[in-house]
């Protein structure tokens, strides 16, 4: 899609941890929930990584990705067991120890029974030198933020409940205004005319999306604006189009 | 996940090209599909990226992925409309012209009732120099390899049309075989379980994947290894140790 950004622009990544989803053994439920979630805030979702459990991946994935946006968030491998690595490998990419926290011990220590505080469950308390932790509602153990990465659990619900412990703590832009124009048609029949309306009305964002159904195809019209003004223009342009070719 | 890699392992990159998926709008289904299809080919997929309809980052994650694994494969972006450019970031990418192809013409025109074969539906035809043609079996408009670069389309059934004209050019490795451990416990309680059993069987992969359900949680382990042997060895201790601490 091509178009101009305006300002007040706030981006991010999502860092995506695990074997398990590049396997296909889980289905990632994370990456819709967070675009979804990311553009109802006004932050502009611009990449996304999925990598394995292995410690330089991630830690060249997240120095990646932290210098180009405003905001990276990681989800995946803050468990109790051996495979999951995330947190010394954020450590590693911060550079800075990673170390049973208080602050996590304290919030994790009263939700087991006596003795029942494992050296496992203490590893969840391992937060990196400097991070401020994030409270997860659902089973205690924190996740982090540190710089501009925010370190999440892979649990959906969990990563969700984190989700809504971290939005207000960040800084918003313009909200992304969007409408849909559907047309019966091929995009192929509207391709010649979306292009010239995409030229007339570059603080616009166009996007045309096929869809098969039995063979038959039909065409989705996507027009983004942060200007209520601009994207209804463009969308009337787009509507008469369609209507055009329909005829 | 920590272990070794063994010889006869072939790596890929999945890179999906897409406003729409980034922005919420289209939740993505060629992810999982592909990581399931992979793995059951016997190649390892290691990366995915999700990048914008934006020339310079399709051109640098192209480059980046191409680069590192042995092969990559993309979807979306190859439609007939302006906001789809990936045929001319991929030529970029390759520092090779795109020009219309007289294979592709010949494949697409006779598809189109005379005069119908319109300078939009013929930008489908564009094919950088040196790319192989992917058949498409649903809408006629091809695909391309060029290099170790595989360019499908983005609409999930065309895209699965399209691995499966793939599937038989592509050098595979020995298959990663996955057996799966149910755990009615919390994932903490096994923990050091498994850390230990994961020492003991090195030519293992072992993953602990903890999953909420009404407040309560279960953990499935999953044991993956490329010698049903080595496999069956770790899946015996693992069994065991569920058992003893389900006691």
């Amino acid at each position: 899609m091509t178009g101009q950004q305006t300002d007040n622009v706030v981006t991010a990544a999502f860092l995506v941890i695990g074997d398990e989803i590049l396997s296909g053994r889980t289905k990632d439920k994370n990456i819709g929930f967070l675009a979804d979630y990311l553009t109802s805030l006004g932050i502009d979702l611009k990449e996304v990584r999925i990598v394995p459990d292995e410690q330089p991946e991630i830690v060249g994935a997240v120095n990646a990705l932290r210098a180009k946006y405003d905001y990276v968030f990681t989800s995946g491998g803050i468990g109790p067991t051996h495979d999951d690595i995330t947190a010394e490998s954020i450590a590693a990419a911060f550079d800075v120890p990673l170390n049973l926290d208080p602050r996590a011990i304290a919030i994790m220590e009263p939700h087991y029974a006596p003795g029942q505080f494992t050296p496992a469950r203490q590893r969840m308390a391992r937060i990196p030198d400097g991070a401020d932790l994030i409270e997860n509602k659902v089973s205690k153990a924190p996740g982090f933020r540190i710089g501009n990465v925010h370190v999440m659990a892979g649990v959906p619900s969990i990563m969700q409940a984190m989700m809504d412990a971290v939005a207000p703590t960040l800084k918003t832009g313009a909200k992304m205004l969007s409408e849909t124009v559907a047309a019966d048609m091929p995009e192929s029949r509207i391709a010649e005319r979306l292009s010239a309306i995409q030229d007339a009305h570059p603080q616009t964002l166009i996007g045309s999306y096929p869809r098969a159904s039995d063979g038959k195809f039909s065409t989705q019209i996507v027009i983004r604006s942060r200007d209520e003004a601009v994207l209804q223009a463009a969308v009337r342009d787009v509507a008469a189009a369609v209507a055009d070719l329909s005829g």
